[in-house]
C-alpha cells in the first residue's frame, strides 16, 4: 500500500518564519538523528549504544544530517546516589558511566540524547525525574549531554488540564535552561492535554501520540483513541498510518525549534515493506517530525539505506520554510481503506504533493490543482507545473526525477 | 450554493432587555469596521492602516454603521521597551507610533483598535500580553485605542476549565476597566472552555470557534471539531457555512454588550461568489455577530460595495431588541448538504426567516409557519403575514421589497 | 403519543432507605408545588404570587401535596442596599417587601420559596449571589423563606469540576444551614459537572439538563447535548421526552432528601395534548422529580386539574421507598420514534410498570416479565400479577382500576 | 455464549518484571479471595463472615489460592465514636468487634477485608472516611485488617481530573502505609479519572468500571458509557462482557502489585449458564483481574466449585510473567454480536490464547497464527503449536488436554 510521490517546482514565494519556541536556539529544523529503543527496547548497554554511533558514521549517515544518538530507558542504575540524590547508571551496563559514553560520542563527532520520565518512575520502571529536575537536568549538563527525552509514566494523576501538564514539563525545560548547556528538550507526553497548544514554548519537540507500532495500518486496540485532540487514553501500538491520521489536524501549530513528534521511525524493523517504508519515511519528512531512526544500525539492508539516504526527501524535512504538508482531502474508497491528497510549501518557489492509498487495491486517481493549490489561490491552480518524481533518480543518479508538465490536474496510480 | 431570505413584518411586541455585560458602556449593538487581518495578515504599515481608515470614510460606510478600524498582529517592534516594559510599534513599519496613527484615525471621525495576545507571543510570534497586562492597557489607553482584539496563542497551559481562561482574560479585562478610557474588549480564545459562559461578564464579544476560511462550505481538517461546545482544538480554516453551524446552539447567549463573534468576514475576498457572499453578510447579521469588514477596502468591487451597504440586513444586526435568529430546523438533502430554516425576533411587531440551502441543487421547501413561529405559538402561527425580500429594493430605490401576505406556509425555491 | 401505564400489586419487600443528604430534614420524598417561571416568566409581581397562592388553596390542591409557592427570577429591585449589600425587592411590583408577600403565603397555609443564582446576575439579569452567600441566605432567614431555587448563569467561569462546582453551591448550602431555618435547597446548575455525583450532600435537589419546553418530543437546537453525563453546554428548550432520556442513567443516584430535578411541569400550558400531559405527569412522579407545577393555577381547565389530583400517581413520586424507576429497554421502532419499558419499586410489595410511545403510531408490544422484573429476579418473573391502572378509576370512583390477572407476559398496546 | 479455550506450549521466553507499585510487596499476583457484597449486600453480620470464612476453608479453597475474606459495606455502626473520631463496627450486628471476628479469620489462616469510602459517607450511607484517612488507617492497623477495598460515593466533588482523585485515594494509601502493616489497598473509584495511570504507584489494584450485573451481555442503561477511557459515569449494572469490552484498552497498565479489578465474580450466583460462567472465570484470570468470590459460599453447587477450582486456570491468573492477554482482534458477527480473539503471554515458553463468542449463534472460525502471534512475530507465526484445552481434562484428571499441534492456523467452533 505504496504511495506514489511527485515533487512540483515552480514560481511562489513563501514568507519568512520566525523562531518563538524554547529558548535554546536548537532543533530550527527537526532534529534528525538515531534512538535504542525500537530495535533495543530495555536492553542497552554502552556497547550496542557506541556500536551504534559508529555504524551511524560508517554508514556515512552523518552526511544526510543524522547527528544525534539517543539512549532510551533502562540506563538507569537501580537506585539514585544515595547521599547526593544525583542519577546513576547501571555500572555493569556502562563501565564508563554515562560521561564516558557521552565522550565517545562525541569524539565520532555526534551528539549523545539521554532519557528520563516526569514521573516517579521510568516507563521501564527506573527512577523519575519528578521532583528532582534541578539535579537531573544539571547533571545531564556535566555529562555533556545533548538531548533530553523526557517520558510520561508513573506522573502521580499530574495531568488533566493543560495548565497541569505544562506546569510539570516546565519545571524540566526550566531546569534545563538553567543549566547553560543548549540540551535539546524532547518532551513525550503522548499527546496528552494538547501539547501542541502548550508545549511549544517549553519544548523543541512533543509526540502527539502514543508509540507506534512497526505495522503499516493494522488496528490495534492497545491504540484506542480515534482522534489525538480529545484523547484521554493515548496507549501504545498505534500504526504508522494512524499516527498520520492522528497528525493531520495539529501540524500547523509546529514552528521552528517546536516540532510535532510522530515518533521513532519503524524503517527497516520488518513489519512493513519496502513501499510501505518509502511512505512512512516521506511522510515524516513532509510532516516535519523529528527524523529518528529506530532500526540495528549495524546490520542494515541496502534497501532500507537507500531510503533514509534520499536526500531529496530529507530536504523536504529540513527545508527552511518549516511548514508541515497539509492533508487536502481524504476519501474513503468503496474497497476499504482511503485515498489522501497531501501539499506541503517549500522556499524557493517549490511544493509538495503526495498521495496516499491505504485501500488494498491500486487507486487511480485525477489529482485536480483546485485542491492542490487550494490554499495559494486561483492564480497557482491555474499555473503549469513541473513534476519532479522524488523516489526516482535523474540522469546523473539524484533523487528526483523530471516527469513532465501539468496544468490543471494530473492522472496518477498508487500501488497497493 | 445562495439562499433566498424573506422578511416578514406583522404585528408581534418583544420585550425589553438590560444590558448586563462588561462594565464598559460598549457594543450595546454588535460592533461595526474594518480588520487588516483577512487581507493583509501580518504585512501590514502605517500606511495600509490609515489608507483603509481613508477608503472608510470615501467609500460613505461610516454612514452605515461601520466605525472600527481594527489594527490586527504584527504592528509590533522585535521587543518592549527594555526600561519600562512597554510594548512598543514597528518604528520603520509605523513612524508616527501608534498614538500618530490613533491621531489620524480620529480625524477622520472613526475608531480605532489594536490587538495582543493573552501568551508569551502573539500568534505571529510578536510579544504577547500575558503578565504585561497592567502596562499594556495603559499604553493602550495612553495611545487612545478604543478596542482591543486579544487573542489566544502561546497561552503556556493556561486554559481546560473556564475558571483557568476566565481568569486569564479577566486579568486584561479588568485592566482594560482600571484605565478608565472605555476599550471595547473583543475576547478571541477560539471558544476554548465556553466563553458564551464565561465571558458575558468581562468582554464585548467572543470568538466561537477557529478562524474563518475564505470558502462556503469546503471541509477542512485544519477546522477539526464537529461542534463547539465541546471543542479541545479549535484550529483554523473554517469555512463560513460551518461557522453557522458552530453558532446555532450557543446563540442565545449573547446578550446587549456582549456578542458572539463569527470572525471577519471574507466578503469581497474572492473566494465565494456574490450570492454565497449575500449568505454570509445576512447571516452575520441576523446572527448578530460583531460585523468587521475583511477585504482590501481601497480595492473593492460594486457588487461587493452593494452587499455591505444593505442599511435592511445592517438593520437586522443592528436592531434594538439584541435577539439572534434561531435556526428551526435543519434537514439532509438526498442531493447532499442540507436546507435550514432561521428566524429570528426584532423590535416594533417584526420578525426575520431566512433559508439556507447547502446542499449542489436548487431546492423547493414549503415553509410551514408551525415552523417558523414555534417559539411564538399559535396566534402567530396562524396569522397573515406580509413579506417583505430584503435583496430587492422596492419602488423608492431602497431596499426590502413587498411580496405578498402568506398565512400558514409559504412555499420558496432557493438557488444554488 | 400517551402511554399506557399499569400498577402490578404482588408479594414483595422492599429495604429501607435511610437519608443522607443536606442535613436539614427536608425532601424526604420530593418537593411538590407551584413556580411562577413557566407561565409567568420575568414578569411577576406581589398579585402573581399571592393570587396564585390562593388559587392552589381553592383549587384544594393542597390536599394533594401541593405545598411550596415559589417566586422566581426578577423579584429584585435594581442593586442590593447600597448599605448593607443586603438583597431588597422591587418596591413597585412588591410594596409589602418579599417578608410581606411570605407573612400571605403562610397565612395561608403554604411555604414560601424564592430564586437567586450562583453567579454575578440572575440569568434575568439581576444582582446575583455569587460572593454574597452569607447575608443573602440570612437576610432570606429573615423573610421566613422556605426554598431556595438557586440558578447558574453568569457564574465567572466556576465551572468545569465536579470541585469548582461543588464548592461555589456549598458556599450557600452552608450558608443556609448557618442561618438555622430549614430552607429546601433547590440546585439548578443545569447538570453541568454531575451534580447527582457532587450534590446529595448539599442540596435537596438538583436540576439534571436545560430548561424544558412545552413540546413532547421536537428536537430544538438550543438543547443540543445528546446525554447528560457529558454535555458541556446544557442550553434550553428540551422537549419533555428528551429530559426522560437525559434522566435514564442517572436516576439511581437520588435518594431520601436528594432528588433529580426534571424542571418545573408544563402539563396545562398547552404546547401538548391530554395524553401527552398525562405521560409527562406520570413520568415525573415515577422518576422521583420534583413535582412543581408550572401553569396559571388562576386560570385552568378540568382536563389539567383532572391529571395534577391523580392521587394514585402522586402516591408514586411521594412514596417511601423512595426509588426512582428504571427504563428496562428501548426500542427504535421502523415507523420513527422508540418504544420504552419502565420499571418502578415501591413499598407494600407493589411495583409501577409503564410503556412510552415515542413513534408517530399507536404499538402494540408483548411485555415480559422477565424484562419488568429483571432486576428482582425468577420468582418475581414466574409470579401471577394483579394489574391495576392508574389512570382509569375503579366502581367508588378511585384512581386505579384492577384490569385482571397476568403471568409471564402481558399485550399492551399504545396509542398516539 | 460459551467460549473455547485453548492453551499453546512451545519455545519462548519472556522478560522480567520488576514491581513498581504501592510500597506494600502486596498483590505480585492478583489478589484472590471472597467478598460479601454481590451476595448479601448491605445485610451483613459476623455471623455470615465467619460463616463464609469457615466454608473457604471446608471447600479446600484455600489450597487454590484464596486467601482474602472481604467485608464489605454495612458493617459500620451509626456513627464514628463521638470522643475519638475512631470508627466502630455495628455492636449487634457484629458482638465481638470488627478485632474479634479479624481473630477469628486469621485463626483459620486466612486474612481479612474491611471496606471504606473516600467520601463523606459510604455507598450504603454509613459514615465515610473523607477527612479521617489517619484515624481510620490507624484503627484498621489496631484491628489487624490485611485489606482495604475503599470506594467512591458522596465524594464531595473531588473528582474530575488525575490530579483531585490521586490526592484523594493517595491521602487513604499513605495514611495505610504510616501504619506499618501491609495492607493490601484495592482502590474503587470505578475508573474516573483513569486511575490506571494515576493508581499504580498508590494502589494494589483499582476498579475500572461501574459494578458488574449477574448478566453475560444485556445491555443496562444504568452502566451508560461505551468506553471507560473517557466515562464521566461509571454507574452500575454492567454486564460481564462489557467489562471485558471496557478492559481491552487498559489492560497493559497492570504490572506486578498493580492490578486492574474487573469486580467481584458473579460465578454462581444464577444469573448465567455454566458456559456462560466458564468464560467469566476464564477472562478474570486471563486479563489478571483479582479473583474475589462473590457467590454464597455456605451452598454451593458442584458446577460452581468445579469451575472456582480449574487450577490452570487459575494458573493464567498467578502466572509470574503478570501479562494480561490481549484482545487480537474483535469482529461483528451478521447474527449480532461478535467474535473476539485474545492471546496472552505466559512464563516457561508458553502463550494462551481463548475465543469468545457473543453472538447468538455457533460459530466457526478460523484462527490465523498471525493474528494469534502479532506481538511475537514472524518466528512465532510460522511454529508448530502443541493446544492443550484447559477447559478438558487429561488421562490423570489433570485440567489441560492435549488436543493435538497446529501450523500457521486453527479451525474452532464457538457455542452460543
Amino acid at each position: 500500500m505504496p504511495p506514489i510521490l511527485h515533487y512540483a517546482t515552480l514560481l511562489s514565494a513563501l514568507g519568512l518564519s520566525v523562531v518563538h519556541a524554547m529558548d535554546n536556539g536548537l532543533a530550527i529544523t527537526p532534529q534528525m538523528g538515531w534512538n535504542t529503543w525500537n530495535h533495543f527496547g530495555c536492553g542497552i548497554s554502552q556497547d550496542i549504544v557506541v556500536d551504534a554511533a559508529k555504524a551511524l558514521v560508517a554508514n556515512n549517515l552523518t552526511q544526510f544530517g543524522y547527528e544525534y544518538v539517543l539512549m532510551d530507558d533502562c540506563w538507569h542504575a537501580d537506585s539514585r546516589d544515595p547521599d547526593t540524590g544525583a542519577p546513576r547508571a547501571d555500572p555493569t551496563k556502562f563501565p564508563d558511566g554515562i560521561k564516558g559514553v557521552a565522550d565517545q560520542i562525541h569524539a565520532l563527532g555526534l551528539k549523545f540524547g539521554i532519557y528520563s520520565d516526569a514521573g516517579m518512575y521510568t516507563c521501564g520502571g527506573k527512577f523519575g525525574s519528578l521532583g528532582f529536575e534541578e539535579i537531573d537536568a544539571k547533571t545531564y549538563a556535566e555529562w555533556e549531554i545533548d538531548y533530553l527525552k523526557y517520558d510520561n509514566c508513573f506522573n502521580e494523576g499530574r495531568s488533566g488540564t493543560p495548565k497541569i501538564s505544562f506546569d510539570r514539563y516546565a519545571n524540566m525545560s526550566n531546569a534545563l535552561n538553567a543549566t547553560g548547556r543548549p540540551i535539546l528538550f524532547s518532551l513525550c507526553n503522548w499527546g496528552e492535554d494538547g501539547p501542541w497548544n502548550f508545549a511549544p514554548t517549553i519544548a523543541n519537540s512533543w509526540r502527539i501520540s502514543g508509540d507506534i507500532m512497526d505495522s503499516f495500518d493494522r488496528f490495534d486496540e492497545r491504540c484506542p483513541c480515534t482522534s489525538v485532540i480529545d484523547c484521554t487514553y493515548a496507549g501504545f501500538h498505534c500504526a504508522m498510518t494512524r499516527i498520520i491520521d492522528f497528525a493531520a489536524p495539529v501540524l500547523q501549530k509546529a514552528r521552528k525549534g517546536a516540532w510535532n513528534d510522530l515518533d521513532i521511525m519503524e524503517v527497516g524493523q520488518g513489519g512493513m515493506n519496502f513501499d510501505e517504508y518509502v511512505t512512512h519515511f516521506t511522510f515524516w519528512s513532509m510532516l516535519k517530525s523529528p527524523l529518528i531512526l529506530g532500526m540495528d544500525l549495524t546490520n542494515m539492508s541496502n534497501e532500507t539505506l537507500s531510503i533514509i539516504t534520499n536526500d531529496a526527501v530529507i530536504a523536504l524535512n529540513q527545508d527552511d520554510a518549516g511548514s508541515p504538508a497539509n492533508r487536502m482531502w481524504k476519501r474513503d474508497v468503496s474497497d476499504g481503506g482511503n485515498l489522501q491528497l497531501w501539499q506541503g510549501s517549500l522556499v524557493n518557489n517549490t511544493f509538495v504533493i503526495a498521495l496516499l492509498n491505504t485501500s488494498p487495491k491500486e487507486q487511480t486517481v485525477e489529482v485536480d490543482f483546485y485542491d492542490a493549490f487550494f490554499d495559494q489561490g486561483k492564480a497557482y491552480q491555474q499555473m503549469s507545473w513541473q513534476l519532479s518524481d522524488l523516489w526516482q533518480k535523474d540522469s546523473q543518479g539524484k533523487w528526483g526525477k523530471n516527469i513532465g508538465t501539468f496544468q490543471g490536474s494530473m492522472k496518477v496510480t498508487i500501488g497497493t
